[in-house]
């Protein structure tokens, strides 16, 4: 089963990392690493490099997809490698996934149209502009596109594809191994139940966050 | 505000870049990777590298550290670079954290010794061995000894201390942006809710997961 995971300049780390670190532990599990070009690539802080293994061109085909969000994901909403890389490679895979803003370029690419699907909250609503139905939900599925909210739900969505993919077993293993039994210490995961102020200081700095 | 995260050869990738993506969005931090050589460090399956962007005799000083665990980390478990860069940076930090396994090295560096703790509930136990006083909580705050249970809690750790470091409303806002509101598909996050023939299997393969 080989993983391709998408990156690009100015990616959101966690978008990539977290899905990666629960679905690369899948039994028979390979992981690529995929960007225009090999070699490191930064993020959108700019002081984390994640080294890609191959380029676009040499990944014609993956059994899984994810794709990350960030701010650098906007410069690829336009037709391009990334976008024709997408279309290319879907036809093949089981599942195509989202993390974030991810899930634009999956729209973009045309590859979510009629479909339902969700994205970082500050952008859900850009997804109708790409022809797919934006859906408040944490983790979307629709048939083989596994759309994740922003940044953190990567996690939520991978601990669910992974149980469809090798059963509740399996993903419950994965999740014991990352102790994943999340305590955040506020409550300020979603704009619903954050403080109003803190919600509307998120919102003016938008371009910052996811593009 | 300087943070450095510790690389080291088979290290988990969440536990370094959880807290990473919370952290890196303080107000005035700058973060450094550091490893025994610069370039890409390699994670515990293999299919992952973060580059590191400093050797440890580059930084001398951190006003934050943090130290990942993995399988990778028992090799620094006996004096050795690893740990004489701990025992040289601590006095320097207002903060030195970990996440999962690292807290045995913390330990292992004497840098525990008296203090609550905790770790991966695989080797919590074994904090004890080195001086520290294990503690089953997802986070433990001893006095500027900040450590977090297996790999995801780093996540949790890290909101609260950017409490702590920039207040409230700063950790509060980062975790809107990353859309922090974990909804796990599974309860398996802890051996007390996971099922048991579940817990047992991790137990089985212990030695693949922390050490």
């Amino acid at each position: 089963m080989l993983i391709a995971v998408l990156l690009f300049d100015r990616f959101t780390a966690l978008d990539a990392v977290g899905p990666y670190d629960v679905l690369s532990h899948l039994p028979g599990a390979e992981v690529v690493f995929v960007a225009e070009r090999p070699g490191p690539v930064t993020n959108e802080v700019g002081s984390l490099r994640l080294v890609a293994d191959a380029a676009l061109a040499d990944v014609s085909t993956a059994d899984v997809v994810v794709v990350p969000g960030g701010p650098g994901q906007n410069a690829h909403m336009v037709d391009g490698p990334v976008q024709r890389w997408l279309r290319a490679v879907d036809p093949h895979t089981t599942w195509t996934t989202s993390v974030c803003s991810g899930s634009l370029l999956l729209a973009a690419a045309g590859l979510l149209t009629g479909r339902s699907a969700t994205s970082h909250w500050l952008v859900r609503d850009q997804l109708a502009d790409h022809g797919a139905l934006p859906v408040g939900d944490r983790v979307v599925f629709d048939g083989k596109y596994v759309t994740a909210a922003g940044v953190s739900a990567g996690l939520d969505m991978a601990f669910a594809l992974a149980g469809r993919i090798a059963g509740d077993a399996v993903a419950q293993a994965i999740q014991l191994a990352h102790e994943y039994d999340p305590r955040p210490p506020y409550r300020s995961g979603n704009p619903d139940t954050a403080p109003r102020a803190i919600a509307d200081a998120v919102l003016a700095r938008r371009s910052a966050i996811v593009s």
